[in-house]
């Protein structure tokens, strides 16, 4: 059987993997994931020696599309999405795409190959796009970071591991920050090679059916003769990638490098209610930007962290918001790279 | 059987792979070409539906590496191969990278896999990067490409295939272009993958073991049972890859851009001279740099062309070279990308 249905395979993964193999038989969904990206292939078997440490995609063609536009052109989200809609980039209804969930979805196959764990899609934290400002796209330019919708999947020690979805700022100078428009990206970090990034288009008629006849091939040569080493499986000898439970981190213990933009009033005083009450939760502060002065309106203030633990930011950005000086919603974006 | 000797592949592939197939086993050479990055299984197995159209690789981490450095230092060859091979990137004979053969020998196995017909490792037209200078890396940023040395395979209509190492001027904006240091990176574009780029660890010990142990674990779970059909063979059921004879050109009949730098008196009438030749030898001119006024001295003349042919680019350099107000060789460099 081949299938590129990732929404199933990402829900009832598991279960179709099971009957599967009681059937002795198969699945390829190179598909899946990526288009014409080989990257299924790569992680069942290229990479077969490794221990996969950590995963990074760009795996969702519509919000790349729009993103990379918003960036180039300095355009808002509703404008570059009608664009979009009309030039066929996106759907009607593009919730699925801008709002993460298709990412979600790939990504869950991705964990459960990589990892050799089924991840429940509920556990995903997985936020999109639509929220997306030029203003943040732009502070990030002038910080030297790229905005991304990055599926994000970790192995930490002792089997701890993340999976999450969100717009995610990357540095400039990292490969996947260089990946746009409808092209898809993705990083795969062994314990043995290394950093491995595969690139491609990753939708499109074509580029799917090279992915779906090259199963074809596969199990019409029948090299899928073993299929139960093929698919994540709880009685793999590979103990990293057996299906022994991976604790999927919750959302609120992930640690992040984090950019946050304040509207405030213009005001003295602001800076130092702020950083205290970021400094009372253990958030310390790697960069500012305070930028314009508007007669009695508000400014932006944009603030990079150190590595924080989410749960301590979040509880910052509610005493935060509560000041009397914020004008608006606080705006929180993770960032990856290392400590400046 | 599973090897990582490529020189041994690229001169006797056919031979090797003719010896398995009787002996009715396969041999797997993954490590051969990229280190940890499955470029060998990406061609054998997963765009196995496609007909592939063209290759471009930097695939000799030592040579990236020193032209990395001379691109972004602005030092000469001599003194960032000095620093390589101090640093253990270069060994103290470093012909053989620096030379072109690695890359040459790579590109042998490559072209076997992708064409499904033998290459003469003679045919390979193979430059090295040992006479670049940074002025030409210099003069290629202001016209907006990167120096790569680049494997290179093409596949036109009718069989006539291309395969040819040169150090070779690449867009800014290509994916490829932005492959740094020791990385490697291999650009496939198929007839219906569109064009894919595989990133990674050309070499060091644990990529290398990762695609090794890749391999045996392939063997191992008797994915290759059928050996015949993962080895590029005569009786391969896909014409596109069958050893039906790749007819390959010879390096004068290829056609590409050239980036051109003549050291040339100061002196009226000189660049009527040179572009009199080159338009002789239909040679069209698409950008031109001239720089400095030196007092008496020679000053360089860079020309971008559009599309021409090898040969008339050889004997308008020799007739150009025969000006008396040419004071130096004439530099050539192919140059990848669109037309101006």
């Amino acid at each position: 059987m081949v299938t590129a249905n990732k929404a199933l395979l990402a829900a009832h993964g598991a279960e179709i993997y099971d009957a599967a193999r009681r059937a002795g038989t198969t699945i390829g969904f190179e598909a899946s994931v990526g288009g014409g990206i080989p990257v299924i292939k790569a992680l069942k078997e290229a990479l077969a020696a490794n221990r996969i440490l950590s995963i990074y995609g760009i795996i969702n063609g519509t919000s790349n599309y729009i993103l990379t536009k918003m960036t180039d052109e300095e355009r808002s989200f509703s404008d570059v999405l009608e664009e979009a809609q009309r030039a066929g980039y996106a759907e009607a209804d593009p919730t699925f795409d801008v709002g993460g969930i298709d990412t979600s979805h790939k990504l869950a196959i991705l964990v459960n190959l990589a990892f050799g764990a089924h991840v429940d899609l509920n556990k995903i934290y997985t936020e999109g796009i639509t929220s997306i400002s030029p203003l943040d796209i732009d502070f990030g330019k002038v910080l030297g970071y790229k905005l991304k919708l990055l599926a994000i999947a970790k192995m930490h020690e002792g089997g701890r591991a993340e999976a999450r979805v969100h717009p995610t700022m990357i540095p400039d100078e990292y490969p996947i920050a260089k990946v746009g428009g409808v092209y898809n990206a993705i990083q795969i970090v062994g314990n043995a090679c290394g950093d491995i990034m595969l690139y491609g288009r990753g939708a499109g008629s074509m580029p799917t059916g090279s992915a779906v006849v090259g199963d074809i091939m596969d199990i019409a040569r029948q090299i899928l003769t073993e299929p139960s080493r093929k698919l994540p499986a709880a009685d793999a000898t590979n103990t990293e990638r057996s299906g022994v439970a991976v604790q999927l981190q919750p959302m609120e213990s992930i640690t992040s490098l984090y950019y946050f933009r304040f509207m405030a009033l213009d005001q003295t005083g602001v800076l130092a209610q702020i950083s205290g009450i970021l400094g009372r939760h253990s958030i310390s502060i790697a960069q500012m930007i305070q930028r314009g002065r508007k007669e009695g309106g508000s400014v932006p203030l944009v603030i990079m962290t150190h590595t924080a633990l989410e749960r301590d930011v979040q509880k910052a950005l509610v005493e935060i918001k509560a000041l009397s000086c914020i004008t608006e919603n606080p705006i929180l974006i993770r960032v990856e790279g290392e400590e400046h």
